[in-house]
């Protein structure tokens, strides 16, 4: 890992936790908060590979909501267009996971930027939330390229924007369809585990797998 | 409906029900056969989208194995090559929904194809097996393309074919990413939609829905 000159983090399910929507889910429908979540992180993956497909472009908030809407009917819940907005805008509060402010401080040796599906509106207001910008100087949408993950021409905007070569630019994420795509493209790899999942049967493994950005953190200091 | 020359069906999970391998897997692995077969068709679709979005390919058998081996190990589950094989080669023997043969029956006054992400072998075998073959003279594969669906290239593989064009085709299919996919391309669409799923919030909605193949084959008639 001495070769590393730049950490390119995934964010929504690596750094921001995705289900950290559910306590508010939780309050305006009553013990559903986490189906509703699954349904809704599910679904917005989902969409963005089939309208990737599709050569369709939808931007990444405005997944979310499609996903969002298609989770609440699905369940058979009573909603508004306005309960919706208001759910959705969660988007922009999500809270990192705990050790991911110290971890972060502890590589700013490298480059450090985010490369998303999110739109720039929705990852700067968030990052800006959960007080990683100072941590975070740069952050690449695929929005540019009004195509999602695992593109394989969206991973390019890493190099290209920082000026680091990809076999020195180690991208960092928790899901594993994005640990492929990284991959392929030809990044070292770290995938931040945590749930213990099992690998995708995609051809491709991480260069590391670690449980926590701690755990990253302190390997690649080493 | 008048207009309608050619119906076009999907194959796996419209003709034929991928969750009839639940019985052989809960002989080899008892009372696990419903969670393994859920795991395995979500990430044999998975996969697929994973695979078109990254520009690789591997057929669909193959995919097939991928996500099942993807299952098995997710759920810890004790298996060598051979069994996994095993198992596998229940694709070949799908069963069809009980009212799919009478309905073919009642259609034969169109041309009746399928249009499947499945290679080729797989098709003509589980077809034959499932004693439909005579009913279905066209069998398209999106493997001609080395690219699955819903990239709405492998749907215009139904009218260079079959010669009917596309608004005078009608696709069936009871996945809601190839109703929104068929739709997109510009095809007459019926969700066969058995299980009363709610449909994607992807701006298409399908011409026909219908509960099953018999009510589709009533309506075309009159």
């Amino acid at each position: 890992m001495k070769d590393i000159k730049a950490v390119v983090f995934d964010a929504y399910g690596t750094l921001l936790d995705v289900h950290s929507v559910i306590e508010k889910l939780d309050t305006v429908f009553p013990e559903k908060g986490t189906q509703i979540s699954q349904i809704w992180r599910t679904k917005q993956l989902e969409y963005t590979w089939l309208m990737s497909l599709m050569g369709r472009y939808d931007n990444f908030f405005n997944t979310t909501r499609r996903a969002l809407i298609y989770a609440l009917k699905a369940l058979k819940l009573d909603f508004n267009a306005d309960l919706c907005e208001t759910i959705l805008n969660e988007y922009y509060v999500l809270k990192p996971f705990s050790e991911v402010p110290a971890a972060l401080e502890n590589m700013q040796d490298k480059k450090i930027a985010i490369l998303s599906n999110g739109n720039l509106e929705m990852l700067n207001t968030v990052v800006k939330n959960a007080k990683l910008d100072k941590l975070i100087p740069n952050i690449l949408s695929v929005d540019e390229l009004k195509i999602f993950k695992p593109f394989l021409g969206v991973y390019q905007l890493a190099p290209a924007k920082l000026g680091i070569p990809r076999e020195q630019t180690l991208f960092v994420s928790s899901n594993s369809f994005d640990v492929v795509g990284g991959k392929v493209f030809g990044f070292k790899v770290a995938w931040a585990n945590r749930a213990g999942n099992q690998l995708d049967e995609l051809d491709v493994k991480p260069d590391i797998e670690v449980k926590d950005l701690k755990q990253l953190a302190d390997l690649i200091k080493s």
